[in-house]
C-alpha cells in the first residue's frame, strides 16, 4: 500500500467506526434489550475494565431456527425433506406404501405438523443417503434458489431477522467470533450459512449424518450413509460446542427449550457472561408463540431466563423491523 | 490510534515484511523442498494469478505426531495413558489382575511398542471415564509440566519441530487459516496446540471420547463418556475434515500411511493444491524410518507421493534445524 493507500484506509475505518458508534443496531428500538446488548459489548471489550474479553476468548454461539430466521409454519429444512420426497417420489414407487412417505406423499400438512427435528433429519438420510456431500449441496442449493415460502412468497433466505443481521455484525466488528450451533443440519446449513449471515462453514455446527471417504471413479468423495451421526439439539449443544470450538462461549442467543443447555453452560462459565432469548411476540409481522407451540417451544428456558438474569427479546417491542425486505 | 501510533504500527508492519520476505523459512536448507513450498504460497496468494486463491479458502491441515513434533520410541499420548495408569494404580488393586493395566503396569516397555492409536484412546477412554473435560485438561497440563522425553531429558513441548513452526507461522502470514488434523486426542492436544503451535482450540481436530451434558452440584459440566466417539485416523481425516470445517483443504501435511486420505482428498480438488510428507531420514539428529517402522509407517503414501506429485521432505537433507533448542 503507497501512502495515498494507507491515508483513504485509515479514514475509512475511522469513518465506519463513526457511523457504527452513531448506532450499530438501528432496527433495534430504544429500550432494555437494546441497552444490554450494548453494555455486555461495551464491557467485555474495554480495554482495563476488570470484565474485558481478550478477542481469542470472544466467541458467540447462535441457535438458527427461530432465533436467526423464521420457523413457521414449519422447520425451512422440513420443507425441504417434503419437497425432495415429492421430486424423488417418482423413482420410488413403493413410497406409495411404505411409511413415513406413504403419509407425507398423501397429507403433505398432517405430516409437516406431526414430524420433530430427528425425524427431519431422518427422512433426509434415508432419502440421499449414498449421494455425495457435494451432490447434497448442489441439491440445497437449487431448492432454495426456487423454493418459496407459503406465507410471504419470498426464497426462505430472505426470511432471516434483520435485528439478528445487525447483531452478528456488531459482534464481529467488536472482535467476536459468531458460530450457528443449530438442530438443523449442518450440510443443509453451511449452504447459505456464509452468504447470509456472513459465518463461513467452519463455524456452522449442527446436526450430522455419518459419512465416508471413498474413491469414485478414481475420484475420491465423501458420501453421506444411512446412520445418524449427532443430533445437536438440547444437551447435545454444549456437547458439540465443547467439540468443535473447545471453549466455551461467553455469549449466546436462542429462541427455545431446545436453547437451553446451551445458554446454561455458556452463562455459567467465569467472567462477563451473556445469554438472550428471542421470544416470538408478534403475531401480524411474524408469529407468536411460546409454550404451546410444537414447534419452537418455550417454556422451561423463559422461566429460567428470569432467574439466571438472560435477556428476553419481545419481538413484537424491541424489533422496528423483522426482515430486510421490511427496512 | 494516534498519528504517531498509525506511523510506527505501518513503520512496524513493513520491516516485518522486508524480514520475512528475506527469508521465511530460515530453518529450511536451500533446496527443492524449500522452494516447492515457497512457490505454492506465491502462486496461491499472488492477485491476478490465474491458481490465485482467496483468503478464506486458504485452509492447511496438518497431522500432529511426526509431522508437527517427534512420535518415537512412541507416541507421546500414549506415554501420558501409561503414567496415568501407573499414578491411579494405587487407587485401582484390580488393575494388578486385569488386562491391559497387568501388562502395562508389570511391563511397561513391551506394553508400549505393542499399542496402537486406537488402543491409546481406549486406555485413556477408560481411566479417565467420568471426569468432566476441565478436569481432565488439568491431568494434562501437569504431565506436560513434569515428564521429560526419556531421549532428550526435556518437556515433550520441546520436541516440536522449527521448520514446521516456521511453516505455519509463514502460510499464516500469507492469509492460511492452519489445522492440526490428528489421530491423537482432541482434548489432549488443544491443551498445548494454541501455545506451542500457535493453532486456537477450534482449529484442532483430533480423535475423540463422547461426552455428556451435566448438573454437578448444580453446575453445568461435560463429562467424558466410556465410549470412542471418533477415530480421526486414515479415512476418518477426511471424513473429519468435511464435518469440522466444511471446505476442502487446500494444503495438507502429514509423515505416515494415516495421512493417505487425507492428502489424496486435499490435492484431488480443483486449482492449486499442496500436499507434502515429512519422511523421517535423520537417525542422528531424530529418527530414520519408514516402511517397517510400528510407530509412523510410511509405505503406500510414499509411492503415490512419486504418483501425485506430492512434495517430500527429507528431513536429514532439508532441516537446517530440527527442535528449536538447536537453532
Amino acid at each position: 500500500m503507497n501512502r495515498l493507500g494507507i491515508l483513504i484506509f485509515v479514514l475509512i475505518a475511522i469513518l465506519t467506526s463513526v457511523v457504527r458508534a452513531n448506532d450499530p443496531l438501528p432496527s433495534w428500538n430504544t429500550g432494555p434489550t437494546k441497552t444490554a446488548l450494548i453494555n455486555f459489548v461495551k464491557r467485555a471489550t474495554t480495554k482495563g475494565n476488570p470484565e474485558y474479553v481478550s478477542p481469542p476468548q470472544r466467541i458467540a454461539t447462535f441457535d438458527n431456527d427461530g432465533t436467526l430466521w423464521s420457523e413457521k409454519p414449519v422447520y425451512f429444512q422440513l420443507q425441504f425433506a417434503i419437497d425432495r420426497i415429492k421430486a424423488l417420489a417418482a423413482k420410488h414407487p413403493e413410497w406409495k406404501t411404505e411409511q413415513p412417505f406413504k403419509t407425507i406423499l398423501e397429507e403433505e400438512q398432517k405430516a409437516l405438523t406431526s414430524l420433530s427435528a430427528k425425524d427431519m433429519m431422518i427422512l433426509l438420510m434415508t432419502t440421499h443417503a449414498g449421494t455425495t456431500t457435494k451432490e447434497f449441496k448442489k441439491t440445497v442449493r437449487a431448492w432454495l434458489k426456487t423454493a418459496r415460502h407459503p406465507r410471504f412468497n419470498r426464497p426462505y433466505t430472505e426470511l432471516v431477522f434483520q435485528p439478528m443481521l445487525e447483531l452478528l455484525a456488531y459482534l464481529r466488528a467488536n472482535g467476536f467470533k459468531t458460530y450457528i450451533v443449530s438442530g438443523g443440519g449442518i450440510e443443509f446449513l453451511r449452504v447459505f450459512a456464509e452468504d447470509v449471515y456472513g459465518i463461513p462453514p467452519e463455524q456452522v455446527i449442527g446436526s450430522s449424518i455419518k459419512t465416508k471417504f471413498e474413491i469414485r471413479k478414481g475420484k475420491p468423495v465423501i458420501v453421506r450413509l444411512s446412520e445418524i451421526d449427532f443430533i445437536d439439539d438440547k444437551a447435545g449443544k454444549p456437547v458439540a460446542i465443547n467439540k468443535f470450538i473447545g471453549r466455551r462461549p461467553i455469549a449466546a442467543f436462542g429462541n427455545s427449550d431446545g436453547d437451553l443447555q446451551m445458554l446454561q453452560w455458556t452463562t455459567a462459565g467465569d467472567g462477563i457472561r451473556f445469554g438472550l432469548l428471542v421470544h416470538h411476540t408478534d403475531s401480524k409481522r411474524e408469529w407468536a408463540y411460546d409454550r404451546q407451540s410444537h414447534v419452537g417451544r418455550l417454556d422451561v428456558a423463559l422461566k429460567e431466563a428470569k432467574q439466571r438474569g438472560w435477556t428476553v427479546v419481545d419481538m413484537k417491542r424491541d424489533w422496528k423491523a423483522i426482515y430486510p425486505f421490511q427496512k
